[in-house]
């Protein structure tokens, strides 16, 4: 029997350009930089997640803490992640997608109901935004 | 200004051996299975989120569903997810971890009080666990 898990806490993108990066998170979702070196960027995410946005190739050694090393870690390729949104919010993502220039690359209607819009980020990661009615969860 | 989040939704790792990824996450993280096909798992986290794994490779052509497509995305690389856990749960997770033998590559504490523990996944990915104490938010 496993000991229990609260929530998904943190994920990571690793990215070309961390300014880059950076910038289309904040401009397109509003998220709180709350750490920011040469190396990464930590953003806060609705729910009390987080976003770890790292350097490419910037975290392949261990990183020190007075308390002990954080483990390395890299990541290459466009990777998915998915953020949960309000039904009632769907046609103004849509708006400001637009309005932003960032163009829907698909969107989905899934069988219990949720829409899900697709596209990318400067990196070409594939970003989703889900209204409610995707997983038995959700 | 951006239109509202929810929550982080879904993750996704990139694994070899989809079987092998899969009964990982059940017996570590006592995970329940949405979602199993050939290509990918859909595995429920508590806190209403869901760990994609998908079969390195397999996600590499957009994946048609009844009203669009599911767009093309891939990874490689031992990539860097985190979950949060109780702080009363913070030893028995050690002791869960030593139990099924899963080594513990480092154990950092945080200025804000948080405890994280670090270890590996079958696929190198590395895996957090975090008592609150570490974000701003968490």
């Amino acid at each position: 029997m496993a000991p229990r898990v609260g929530h998904l806490l943190e994920t990571s993108l690793y990215v070309e350009d961390l300014d880059r990066a950076q910038a289309f998170y904040q401009r397109i979702f509003g998220f709180e930089a709350y750490l920011r070196d040469s190396r990464m960027c930590g953003l806060g995410v609705p729910g009390d997640g987080v976003l770890l946005l790292f350097r490419r190739g910037g975290s392949t050694q261990p990183s020190p803490t007075p308390t002990g090393d954080i483990p390395a870690h890299d990541g290459q390729g466009n990777l998915h992640l998915c953020f949960a949104i309000p039904v009632g919010e769907l046609e103004a993502w849509m708006r400001h997608l637009a309005a932003e220039g960032v163009a829907v690359e698909s969107r989905v209607t899934w069988p219990r109901g949720g829409v899900s819009l697709y596209f990318r980020d400067p990196d070409g990661h594939s970003l989703e935004v889900a209204t409610p009615g995707q997983w038995p969860s959700y």
